[in-house]
């Protein structure tokens, strides 16, 4: 199960312009990322009129779902409004971390974006599980407070504390997408073989970060 | 799980509009329907440009939801295409009937829309368990074949080769949206409670079919 946690905020505060940085600096550390938006008024539009899928719905159908080589959509009507825990469970089994932006009211973590223009003190308190504030003032509360731009002073924040950061080199593989669990031992010996592969090819001069991806089938 | 049966036939021969009549027939009949629709292109258009949700994707999110008291929302990034098994699987539990438009290398029973100016036979064989054809003209093969325009033969067709209409009277219980399921002797109990008060009302005249819905908590 992913990691979650909840960045919220009044409304234009900028809370979507704050993930679009967030989210890529989490991505190249190499984590994958996965968001819940909440809409609490039912305002979102998604799909376009006329399309197939979208007539599928007009003529009743509950569920809709769009499958193609590289992407997958979902459409659902629901009757009660879906928790959090059940959205994570079902939807993101594959992510490692996920933001939601909004659900305030939820039972995560929360990292709230603060602005002096907008208010004088965060929406939210350490009883509601916030334990961070992105902002442009100062905020008397003691959880760790960082400046808007700084993405990765957040970003070391959200490793360190919630996905267990391993010191010191780490593999990750991953089958059509899936994580595959390794114990330290083989983590070991297949990063032994495959560096000492790689560190004999010409220009490999002790990267950071060594990212690999195999295609074996070709559609 | 739901019923599975894949709609067919060449390209522009009408099997959106087919479902346009299909999905309210089916839904009329007390059917929850689902539909995935096949894009062997990568083609599909969805949700809309500078949406939040949308710019979560564009920084890099491999999941996307968007929660709302009356609707979900999801689109995910995939390496290998997600088969109809899987689809079914996760994303349909609910669902009572699920049609695919496309997926004609699938495993599933198939329906075929043939039309006389686009085609001299169909597509699909029996061996692709092809099991009737909808149709402009007459086509030799030893499976039942519908017009068009004959929905409502369509609808009988399925409820009886896919969802065992059970005869005579049945209940069927929906909670928050999850099929109760009940044993018969329970049915019977509930149901005749239900129409046992049901029938003393005014205007109760012998319904065909009783729909109930109750809400229970004001949002």
């Amino acid at each position: 199960m992913p990691a979650v946690l909840s960045i919220v905020g009044r409304s234009k505060v900028g809370k979507t312009t704050f993930l679009e940085k967030l989210i890529p600096e989490m991505s190249r550390r190499g984590y994958r990322v996965g968001t819940i938006k909440h809409d609490a008024h039912d305002h979102f539009e998604i799909d376009h009129e006329g399309k197939d899928s979208w007539r599928h719905r007009e003529a009743g159908a509950q569920t809709v779902a769009i499958g193609s080589p590289s992407r997958f959509a979902l459409m659902k009507k629901i009757e009660k409004e879906l928790d959090l825990d059940t959205i994570i469970a079902t939807y993101f089994p594959d992510e490692d971390l996920v933001f939601t932006e909004g659900y305030k009211s939820g039972n995560k973590a929360k990292i709230e974006i603060c602005r002096k223009d907008l208010q004088s003190e965060p929406l939210c308190s350490q009883a509601d599980r916030l334990i961070a504030v992105v902002s442009d003032f100062s905020i008397p509360l003691e959880i760790p407070s960082f400046d808007l731009e700084n993405i990765v002073g957040v970003a070391d924040f959200i490793e360190e504390r919630f996905l267990g950061r391993e010191k010191g080199p780490n593999i990750v593989l991953r089958l059509d997408g899936k994580k595959l669990p390794m114990k330290s031992f083989v983590k070991e010996f297949v990063m032994g073989g495959i560096l000492g592969m790689l560190s004999s090819l010409r220009g490999y001069e002790n990267p950071a970060q060594v990212d690999i991806s195999i295609r074996l089938k070709k559609d």
